[in-house]
């Protein structure tokens, strides 16, 4: 690096530093300390490598800076008032207040940044998913840059993603370790044993650079060879936590702790005080994304027969297939999409396909990833398996990123393969994520219709699918709004209301029947779309039934189908006579039929239940 | 090994084939080509190595096998076969049928088995917590043998649980990895690329072991080198999917799937046939262990002032302090122990407490590892974080692993740090795990009542706790059982039901002194038990307030705190005019009284909802 630069640089990262500190102790909070020890890496990278237009950040040819340790904010902010989107005013006097968008970890209210981060591990898989639509959609040459922490290489999902982008031969994909020695309560695993990381993330097959981080001219050159090698590659910076505020440097007790107003006016004084120095990054290359998104292409869905039987599952696939005519759908699987039904996908778009082999997490990070560039992901594996990628789901819900997912094989209907296969508190969990839709079909038309509307649908969708083989319902001609409920069975005198979704809505309609032959009229409500939920149908079918309602899922008993109509049957003012059927004890092998029954789910569960509500 | 044992271990082998297509084929589900694999593995681990008394699998110096490839359970019943504890017709005519222990993935149902495997990752995590208990607690040298798949070193928990056994130097832990280059849907990433797992291994700390999977001597050989090594070691067998059945063998589209019977009935021909070998393995060293388990020793609880401002989470750490009476009370952290107040307990019992750094997922795993030896694991993180290891607690919840959890920093509450540090959806997600018990306590006194309550209860339970200290309102006589409620304002005239947990409890107190401003007495009940709730006094309040209830949670409305007590109340027999106040926006940074406020969930909040239960 040219002397002048060399100044520059530097002065830039020490202004990184002041206002880092300045933010923080001005609302006597975050993470001063983390931020310190990165200042100079991010200097050399936004001065003298990141193409990006900070005018314009939805440019497709921008490089893409993601900060994976999210507390480093300060930091992050700091670099954004550097490059000049952001005012001094603002950083000093909004970070961490209410009402600001300079949040205490980065989110996308700042146009700047592609996703939330702030949960360890999710940044850097997420990248992976951007670093594949730059190589393997958009086609352009930006760059993904991730900034890491070292206490964050002990998250597995780490090495999930860099195995990923090793796979994938990601050499648009580079990690900025900023390895300062010390986590939250002391020392980390390694210390500065830069090798350590070295050997594991060559052996993980990224190339893997050891610098200085506080040695700018190092620093640049760390990241030229980044950029030069051809493959992705892993920045392992040694770095001092605290750097430059010498009364904490290195020391235990200062994470997450602002600095005491004089301890900050000392080490800001001793960096040479507040400055307002501007720079730029370097313009990309204009360029056109390979792949131009077309949300309007006709999609022809597939028909089914009524009474043929058909998986939801292969019905997911089949809706996968007719997707495919939109240039923006991609589909991932986690080595299971012959299960999932998946794969059918890969035989007609090959090339929107990606396997991350067994690896829910990066999945779902990926999905997240591939979202923030505009693609349209579905990722699906078993909805047990769903649970493995929680986090990355409540993190994606908080980025209001688009993604889809499917959870197949849901419930004890699954039969032999016993528990851990069965999803059961899939529903709970997703319900629970912020913005979340969460769909459940009981039949093949249905599946596909819901299936394609959750192409367009904001934030997280999950639809759960079914192993076995049940008969279609619905003709091709109906239409299934999210959010909607249908009467699948109703007549002028009905006393009880049965509600069910997926293979609990053939179970009701059997139970229907059994109580017709008794005499007494249910009304079946499918339930196909568990949030929102169908309010209205279910407040006029329980208040037209005597207030009468079995809901019956096969899910356990919290969270799901049953606390979701309670829900909105008490919220809309109706008074139920409420029985509710669902998974109430550990389940085991055995057939569907056998399960279902022994759950007190089935059919004939559901008319004793119902004919219960006559009691009293 | 002498030609003798080599005949007499390849019969063994063979038998085990066998079987496991026998039975697999009898039922028509399962994993035959998996088990095939791993066959030869099996008969020289359990006839030359392993120590166990299969007559007292409870005897504590017994070795430990677990399949974390939990779909290779033909193989592991087989060898149960094979070693005399169950019989021929139990495996063949039982294997996943209904109302049998011979599932289609283990659990502990069966006494040989520690833990339910079935979800990739989960088995060789808790296999890290057994080797700690054997290492630090037990002191006896058993070893813990885990059988892993290929496909499942995708799993970033696998790689988690190989650097905390190198951290912890585990040379009692040995994983054996049935490299049979196929996954579920196809090849694997790496095929039979043992030196790129190797490399990997290595650079994990552990030491890799490379062999031929199919070569009795060379196995044997393997297992002796994993037993002189003095770290953890895995064992990288290359092996052959269906080996033993030519007309499957390494051939793609046969995973999860039953030989037909004329497949199968020329196998078992190739194989020479059925055979009843009764083989025996090597008995243990007598032992006792280290530490003798005392849970009637007396617990002194710490005491605190009413109105005292303490944070709950500061109250569990000085109740683990109380606890490390206890000599089987075990402490985990990951990496936060000085926010969680975890920390406390390493001060007083340093060598009962396991750091796991940044690794959730292990942690948790580790926990219910620690449990299958009868230790009492309290493992703490960020109630958002728990979100990471979900699935562990799914599979802990299957296995009916006693542990105990807590998150911190619950809900919005947590103030500047944002949404990503902010758990939302932890009470739902916990609610929804198969036996879980569930408490959200609002001061320190009821904090440190159920921390300690939590040491005795079976399956997993949870405690929230919440980051800002608020004032004591339990004098320490006060008793809080699992499953109760704390009326905690009440007067004759009560007109309306305020129910609160944590720091909404706080909310609701203040909510009734703002109502009996204006006249309406309020009563307040502290629903520190989420589940089970208590349903007799959320009833009986309900009633005795016109059915009046406000129930307001620092959570997302879906599975948390609302719907639990919606669903008491119906259950109940109670007809509410129900309010449910909870967090239904993305939320932001901060103070914690903007953000409550913000929510909707604070005392006017309350005091407003509670109003306008008065209007109709």
């Amino acid at each position: 690096m040219p002397a002048d630069d060399l100044q520059s640089v530097a002065d830039l990262a020490r202004q990184l530093r002041v206002d880092s500190i300045r933010c923080t102790t001005s609302v006597g909070s975050g993470h001063p300390t983390s931020s310190l020890s990165a200042a100079d890496l991010l200097a050399v990278l936004v001065t003298r490598h990141l193409r990006y237009d900070w005018t314009a950040p939805k440019r497709p040819e921008n490089d893409h800076l993601i900060f994976s340790k999210g507390h480093a904010s300060p930091l992050l902010y700091a670099v954004f008032r550097a490059v000049g989107v952001i005012d001094e005013d603002e950083l000093i006097s909004q970070y961490r207040r209410f009402g600001s968008r300079l949040q205490g970890h980065p989110t996308p209210v700042l146009p700047w940044v592609d996703l939330a981060t702030g949960s360890l591990g999710v940044g850097v898989a997420a990248a992976v998913g951007v670093a594949l639509a730059g190589k393997f959609l958009d086609e352009l040459p930006y760059r993904v840059w991730v900034l890491c922490g070292d206490s964050e290489l002990s998250e597995g999902s780490v090495w999930e993603a860099f195995d990923k982008a090793a796979f994938y031969e990601l050499d648009n994909f580079t990690a900025i370790v900023d390895v300062n020695r010390l986590g939250q309560r002391g020392a980390t695993e390694f210390g500065w044993d830069l090798d350590a990381y070295a050997t594991r993330v060559a052996a993980f097959g990224c190339h893997p650079i050891e610098t200085d981080g506080h040695d700018l001219a190092a620093i640049d050159a760390a990241l030229n060879e980044a950029q030069r090698v051809r493959r992705p590659s892993v920045v392992l910076a040694r770095t001092i936590k605290g750097k430059g505020a010498p009364e904490v440097e290195d020391k235990e007790g200062w994470h997450g702790v602002a600095l005491p107003a004089e301890i900050a006016a000392r080490s800001i004084a001793a960096l040479g005080g507040p400055s307002s120095i501007v720079v730029s990054s370097a313009l990309p290359e204009p360029g056109t994304p390979a792949i131009t998104p077309n949300p309007h292409t006709p999609v022809t869905l597939p028909r089914y027969a009524l009474g043929d039987k058909v998986a939801t599952r292969r019905a997911y696939g089949e809706a996968l297939v007719a997707l495919a005519a939109r240039p923006e759908v991609v589909v991932l699987d986690a080595e299971v999409g012959n299960s999932t039904h998946a794969e059918m996908f890969l035989a007609v778009a090959p090339e929107r396909y990606f396997q991350t082999f067994i690896a829910e997490q990066l999945m779902v990070a990926a999905a997240s990833g591939l979202a923030v560039r505009g693609y349209v992901p579905y990722a699906a594996t078993f909805g047990a398996f769903v649970s493995r990628a929680f986090d990355f789901l409540r993190m994606s819900g908080i980025s209001g990123a688009s993604i889809r997912l499917a959870g197949s094989h849901a419930g004890v209907e699954i039969g032999p393969d016993g528990p851990s296969q069965m999803a059961l508190e899939d529903l709970a969990a997703l319900r629970a994520v912020h913005g979340s839709t969460v769909l459940y079909p009981a039949d093949a038309t249905s599946a596909v219709a819901l299936t394609v509307a959750m192409a367009d649908l904001p934030g997280i969708s999950y639809i759960r699918t079914t192993r076995g083989a049940y008969p279609v319902i619905y003709g091709p001609e109906q239409e299934f709004p999210v959010g909607g409920a249908k009467v699948v069975r109703s007549g002028p005198a009905d006393q009880v209301t049965l509600v069910g979704a997926g293979v609990t809505l053939h179970e009701s309609l059997a139970a229907a029947e059994l109580l017709a032959a008794e005499g007494i009229a249910a009304r079946v409500v499918d339930c196909y779309s568990v949030k929102p939920v169908d309010m209205a149908t279910l407040v006029a079918s329980c208040a037209a039934t005597g207030g009468r309602i079995v809901v019956t899922e096969d899910h356990y008993p919290a969270g799901g189908l049953g606390e979701a109509v309670l829900s909105a049957l008490v919220a809309g003012g109706a008074v139920p006579r409420f029985a509710h059927l669902a998974v109430r004890e550990l389940s085991q092998s055995g057939t569907a039929a056998e399960l279902l029954a022994a759950a007190g789910i089935s059919a004939s569960c559901i008319a004793e239940a119902a004919r219960s509500l006559f009691g009293s």
